[in-house]
């Protein structure tokens, strides 16, 4: 860490910088420049909170210069993570998409869903069961029944299923279910409760990034998952808040050549959430794709115009059969590949 | 709601917009301007999702007419409502300060706090037990054995406490030991399944707004609350993320008349974690109060070096006594007061 | 134009905003629906300025349905513009890469870049001879030197230039450079003087988004420029501010199909300002073009470690070459060609 | 400047910045840490770019650690500037009210307005006579007539006035009508080319906030003004750019404290364009009042629902007189004075 110190620091000021870094075990190294005076803390910064020395009298700021997570950074671990999920693997040459509807709604819909799918050659299915509303009295999703629903519409097409966990109570039945990817949603990037949980299983975990989440922070709760054990993380970059409003989100593809210089854990995008209109999600597909992206989160519904939630932004099977074939065109200029 | 058509919209496509309207239970009236058709859906709008009429062929958008919140609504409750927390009110004429450290640390420590709470003449006291922190590696809290000693503490003192509950999972905890306010932070402002379980309760809830959340998803969380039957809920905002980097947050002061003109529930604000640094928590402070805020949530530690976590930013005991006067001087010219 | 009173409204007050509404020539239609009474303006509402009702007792809001911007929307001009720019087309199907510098340094960075930009098979050039800083004491540019330099090298390797123009004045000198494009920067795409003068020309413009401006706003300075007379300009989006930190700014791709869908104009994107680092300029260029822009504004300089300017977004000749590769084969795919 | 190495710098890597540093004529000092080599540049870091050392190999990342501005610095100026507007001092103990209307319409208008102006005791005049409108299709202002409209009513009634210079061609014109305080609005504050111009000048400048200007970007602004001599600055917060929808801009009070912290000139606020409501002027004006604010630059007008512009947030002469005693009680538990 670097202690810069005001232009008015006095050498007791300074000392006592020192005292407070030598106390948590760092060793102290003082520079004078020729308008400040500057102080590294040279050791394990981890043990030490910038915030602890900040407001000492004669500290102008405190820096970290080491990054403060570990296991999920690239710098400790060079090369990509293939993350395998039931046979089908996401991360270095291969990319994965997944798709679904938003919202399981009934058994027909579910089969309709699973087959259009796998006529896209899509191999992994999503689909909500329970749903965060910003309203209470909205649809709140099908619940263990819409999981059950799910979870025999994919079975019978033999696709692995991904879909949200909102509260820790309900995991015991996710595991009884078989949930094969389970997604932490945008609210609960920082649900440090659920992450904690989901830390402490095997199954690989979708982590959406908050609407106003930092790639730091992002990267942090990966690493509450990772510190528990599980290392089977898939970032998911869904859009980001801000003064726009044309579109409810931006698709924020940037994030992804930064994950990937940061993490060596894949990244995939939700051209869906992101925009939030379905004549946008094929242009925002191929971005992310074209950025670097290592899958998709897309919603497709057998038909879109009666779909419970969310009826403005799926696209239909016939589109994601489009889509598929563009992506996979330009996957193979990166030389990557979808699997089909 | 409002249903504008695009101008080459169809005669057809505008009768289909008609025709889901009055599948949903309302009526429609069709009027014809010089560029667009507008259709006006007239009913109780509530049971229509704009989401589902935006993506019909023909309609440029959907726009809702009528405010999505109810019971927290203004419209619908003229009245201020006064909060009574253990005999003290808060709403109406009467502003409530809450003071105390950001976290409990020792029974030393607390009863220290507790004694600065009461010379400054504060009434109610916070405290954090469980504490989200941005890395796994942060000290996280003393947990239970943390709210313990601050109720032993707080008792002591006869003081009300007010304390950040986390996870679904420790509630009976919380009611066990009585806690007087339960807080819930500006990460769970839209984790659904805790706002449920605090509706079903009569005990008086804080509720943080989220980091980027809008004032229409702040009171829509409030209407989960609401909507199980616990009316008793305090607006605390708390700063909102910008691209502004020199401090953590900014202060929303213009959400403080807006949400007394949109709700009739009392509306405090943080000045500790909005700037983050404790030589701006007086002014922040001054300001808020001035807007007309209901209140405070301001931290204190007895010796803010000393703080086991964000120490940057608390107060000390005498600096709150002497902020106690110049907002009670403040409040009086607005014709309110303060509680001491 | 809609006018929603709220659920108080007297009948007076709806007449008086009646009244509003036809003294400006408008006619009004009153629809009672069951909590809310609202107003519908007929006829240009383009003469009613929502903010002079918004205030009227009893008015909720005012809402326009018609776009304020007419020249530049693709509403009133469904096929896509094409504009000319010596010779080399932009626009429906071709794609147009411009290249060179962030500024102007000496005649011999100039010719190395030309032939760069030359040999990568690139038909413009760019350069700056005035360059916006953020400190006063920061290189400012080489000014009208620069910008004769940037003339003579280009016309020996038969490139036209675009240039940014800061200051009016600079105008007539601009003219008798012949600068092929004129860019206006994203501090000035709300400098209306600015666009004014540049609306008198025939020119081409490319007009950069504000650094937080809405597409709206941006529309909004483009119809500027329109209603001078000058309908050649060219979208450029360079990335928007937000609270993310580890960037500059971030590239908003989904601004690429909302702009297509409601401009017949170009769009190019800056994939060198957005991210600020050259390592990420591949990835978000071929963003871009994935997500259908028509063209790139791309810093190139003969030896990036040396630019007298951001010294740490230029790519190199070579990398310059490389990336026409993998973005022409994306626009294959799309059905479109990149001049070469 | 202290440059971070990532940890796989080499020896050759460490040389070559140390060579970059050297070059410049500064010094570097090598300090090796656990995991990181960092290494610091002595000397005046303002000849150092940290854009020419970021890109370098092995490089992680160079931080500023000196502030980039100087004359406005309070760190080298420890006490407020009191500046002095035609015989009315502003900062210090001195807090200055400005009013008056959006647009200059009529004489009528303005001798209305001067006459509420002064009834409020209120010793400062505002009144824009060129609008920057977002619409090509609004009202711009009545322009030099309006101007010269301006300065007859405020003569008669004693005012000095202020008004906002857009277009470096109008200087001649303002100097002749003898402005006595220039504004540079929100869209200016980066038009580097008019802050060039008044800051050849002595007539007090009011410096506004940027829509979305950091703190950092905003003292720079003034610096530009004050490296041309004209050290007649004062700070205009106006509200900032965010994600909330339900009012214009965010009032940033905590820009407040920090710009006071940061530098010895005045600080004011604008309630009106900030919340846009004539309705949340009153509590936004205490707020920052409160805050520290050392003054307000506040729109009133004679009939606010006669107003050509922005007709919604001008408050009446009556609700003006009405603040000026809110606010002048603020003021003096302050320990300071509004003149009057």
């Amino acid at each position: 860490m670097i202690i810069v110190m005001n232009n008015s620091a006095t050498d007791e000021e300074i000392d006592f910088v020192v005292s407070r870094i030598k106390e948590k075990g760092l060793d102290a190294s003082i520079s004078k420049g020729t308008e400040k005076t500057v102080i590294g803390a040279v050791g394990d910064e981890r043990l030490l909170d910038p915030k602890l020395l900040d407001n000492l009298p004669g500290v102008e700021q405190a820096l970290r210069i080491v990054k403060p997570y570990k296991i999920v950074a690239r710098e400790w671990h060079p090369e990509d993570t293939v993350i395998n999920i039931n046979g089908h693997p996401i991360g270095g040459k291969n990319i994965q998409v997944i798709s679904g509807p938003c919202s399981v709604e009934t058994p027909d819909q579910m089969k309709n869903a699973a087959e259009g799918v796998k006529a896209a050659g899509v191999k992994l299915m999503r689909g909500g069961a329970f749903k965060p509303r910003t309203s209470p009295y909205s649809f709140q999703g099908t619940g263990f029944e819409g999981l059950e629903m799910f979870r025999k519409a994919a079975d019978n097409a033999g696709l692995p299923i991904v879909t949200e966990l909102l509260d820790v109570r309900h995991l015991d039945k996710f595991l009884e279910h078989k949930v094969d990817v389970i997604q932490i949603g945008t609210r609960s990037m920082q649900n440090f409760e659920l992450l904690r949980e989901v830390g402490r299983l095997k199954v690989p975990v979708i982590l959406k990034r908050g609407m106003s989440a930092t790639i730091s922070e992002w990267l942090m709760a990966a690493e509450y998952i990772a510190s528990g054990g599980n290392h089977n993380i898939i970032f998911c970059e869904r859009g980001i808040r801000t003064f726009e409003t044309y579109y409810r989100n931006v698709l924020d593809v940037t994030a992804i050549p930064v994950l990937k210089k940061e993490t060596h854990l894949p990244v995939i995008i939700d051209p869906s959430h992101s925009g939030g209109k379905a004549w946008m999600v094929a242009a925002l597909s191929r971005a992310g794709i074209a950025a670097g992206a290592d899958g998709l989160l897309v919603e497709m519904h057998p038909t879109p115009s009666e779909a419970w939630c969310d009826a403005d932004q799926a696209i239909t099977p016939t589109e994601l059969k489009e889509l598929m074939k563009e992506l996979t065109a330009i996957a193979n200029i990166l030389g990557r590949d979808i699997a089909k």
